[in-house]
């Protein structure tokens, strides 16, 4: 039974962890994810902690990782896995396309403790691009690899839906700066245009529901033609295909399969408030998955900061889960390194975008308490990064022991806190 | 003369100069001089090349650099203001208050080529605190720190003027987790509390203005009160000191003298929208200086990530000009290392939110349009720090030349391109 089938009969014990660690009414989170606000994704042949993502939840974060053809390293894959989940990633994704990727596969689904995602049509690209091209990909290709993923426990898959025939007809219409730079919408987009037929993950979405529903995976429709730069933000071949996955999203309601929506992408920070509207009121609410968003494209080196930006406006304003980005985006795979700080920049956006949606001001509450009584243990124990926090007082000691290298004896919080305190006795 | 001055008889070079590199008609820039809402800050005793700060300009970015009594090495302080002029800052403040304070300050205004500001109050505060204690500053100490950086050429001074006996009384009233933050703000309350006596800065506000005119100085209305915690945000200290610092800018534009506004500090993403409204509508258009905002207070160690989101939201909204903080924020004096960071984070903080506003959209055009042409050098040559975009690429070279190694052969870009063109011919 699919967990949609399971919470219009009662409450699945996911449902009541999710809304235990959140803190909300169970039998609201049981509404909302019957009714497609909120998925908890959750593969049958799987266990793993549960998380939500959805309306009135926390935002949460996922940390891409995977090989590639030109590095295709295991250990150094599942070591970004670790790190990922050590700096708070609420989900992994698995984007490898090098090297032995049934393998990797299975071992991130080993070391993740939370929902584990995946886009199955590299796996079928890869594999018909060894024998001839990838615009020769069968539907049983694609198909296959979908069944192979969800068997071996892939909680959620990023599916392509959205490109069809109509899409791309808009898209060859169009001005576009950058084209397609996703790289399931770009296999797609070429497929449809070689061999004149529609999108198979379209023409047969009633059996993608089935396979869904068998092994009860969450469909994240993927946004193939997202804009690639800010010229092409919120283009005509961007909401076609927001509008054609606004249909999907009812029909998988109807067959009672979770899901949640993928958007862009490069938004300029003016846009990201109607992208955002837009999509929750075209499709009724569903989860909101953003890439980003980058509000600019001049920071090759820097797309953490320039995502965090958009993606901390993007929660705001009612995105629910965000997709990190590394400062290697655009260049390179990214190394250990870069998935730490993008998973810490992805997580600084989702917290602040938490607390000016109203939650966890605790956390902040703690960390300025300790700095306002010149705790620093204390301000290192609530701080996002520990050990770079101290490395960072450690590498400048003052000379005073409580402030720090920046003020030293001109602390304010030291001179004002003496003379406040004088003043009561 | 005074700028404001000059202005009213004609359009001094200045202006000229201004309104080309900003696009705007000199006229327009003229008048919002007299008015206010712009300053182009110029020492009398200085030489440099000018630039405009608020209504109509491009946001405009701060970096602060200076000694401390734990690290005072002027050679590096002097890097520091090279590496800040690299990537783009727009002004230089020195906030030195270890070693050779006189000397420092001198060498940086020959080294910057923009308008430079200080704090003179750190210095009256060090000379006394190194007699008896600096509650035991005289007006006469504060006053002649102001003069001697207008002599010496200091173009903008940050002086804490809505620090007052009312403004200190609501502090004190108040239920703030982190007192006073503002080293200057400090400095102010301890001493109208010790010696029950009112601000100089304040009561002998006409003074100041007739000795920034005599020196043409930019006043910079120091936010004193400003929260040092989301807990502390848009409190009524706060306010009152923006309420008290409206006053002293009509005084101000009375007596021909320019002015900004200072700005929070640590501000939720909810309210930056809001105290930026504020400002503007009660200073009457004022430039306003903002400091971050910090969204979160979590980060230490990604502080210029957090300023960076905040930075960019306030621009947005209307703010004209953001202080940089680096990733040492709250932990110790920068390095070269942390200023370059902190220099890029506030320029892209910048750039997106004048992107959002309708100008620059052509550099982020061009270099997309390098990227859809896979032409890597065009990408780094637009790139705000080429030198780390071409360094992510060729520490993870791809085997294909034209592809990078995170996609390599299944490049979105190159795949569609193909076919986009095929379709042409």
């Amino acid at each position: 039974m699919s967990l949609i089938d399971e919470a219009r009969k009662g409450i699945p014990p996911e449902i009541q962890k999710v809304a235990k660690v959140e803190g909300v009414d169970p039998e609201v989170l049981r509404r909302n994810v019957i009714e497609g606000r909120v998925v908890i994704p959750r593969n049958a042949n799987r266990d793993y902690d549960p998380i939500g993502i959805g309306e009135g939840l926390r935002v949460k974060i996922n940390v891409n990782i995977g090989t590639s053809k030109d590095h295709a390293d295991v250990d150094e894959e599942i070591e970004k896995a670790r790190i990922a989940m050590k700096y708070g990633t609420d989900t992994i994704m698995d984007l490898s396309t090098g090297g032995d990727i049934n393998g990797i596969r299975k071992r991130i689904l080993e070391v993740a403790r939370m929902p584990v995602g995946t886009v199955p049509i590299y796996q079928a690209a890869i594999k018909r691009a060894k024998k001839d091209a990838i615009v020769h990909m069968t539907e049983d290709d694609m198909f296959n690899a979908v069944e192979r993923h969800a068997k071996d426990g892939v909680d959620f898959m990023t599916i392509h839906c959205g490109v069809t025939k109509q899409s791309v007809e808009i898209l060859q219409a169009s001005k576009r700066l950058t084209g397609v730079v996703s790289r399931g919408g770009a296999f797609l987009t070429a497929w449809i245009l070689h061999n004149g037929e529609e999108n198979p993950f379209y023409s047969q979405f009633d059996y993608l529901l089935e396979m869904s529903k068998r092994y009860d995976i969450t469909l994240s429709l993927g946004d193939g033609l997202r804009p690639g730069s800010i010229h092409d933000a919120t283009d005509a071949a961007q909401i076609q295909e927001l509008l054609i996955m606004s249909r999907l999203v009812e029909r998988c309601r109807d067959a009672g399969v979770q899901c949640m929506v993928e958007g862009p992408g490069h938004v300029p920070i003016n846009e990201i408030e109607a992208n955002v509207r837009l999509q929750k009121k075209i499709c009724r609410g569903a989860p909101f998955y953003v890439l980003g968003p980058l509000v600019t494209d001049v920071a090759p080196g820097y797309d953490h900061i320039t995502a965090a930006i958009g993606g901390a406006l993007a929660a705001y304003y009612g995105a629910d889960y965000l997709c990190y980005v590394t400062p290697s985006e655009h260049l390179s795979l990214p190394t250990c390194e870069d998935v730490k700080v993008g998973t810490i920049a992805s997580k600084i956006a989702a917290h602040a975008a938490d607390l000016a949606r109203g939650r966890d001001a605790d956390w902040d509450y703690n960390i300025s308490k300790a700095r306002a009584e010149l705790d620093w243990d204390g301000q290192f124990k609530y701080a996002i990064d520990k050990d770079k926090a101290a490395k960072y007082r450690e590498s400048r000691a003052p000379s005073e022991k409580d402030t720090c290298s920046m003020c030293g004896e001109l602390c304010a919080i030291k001179m004002v806190k003496d003379y406040l305190e004088d003043k009561d006795k």
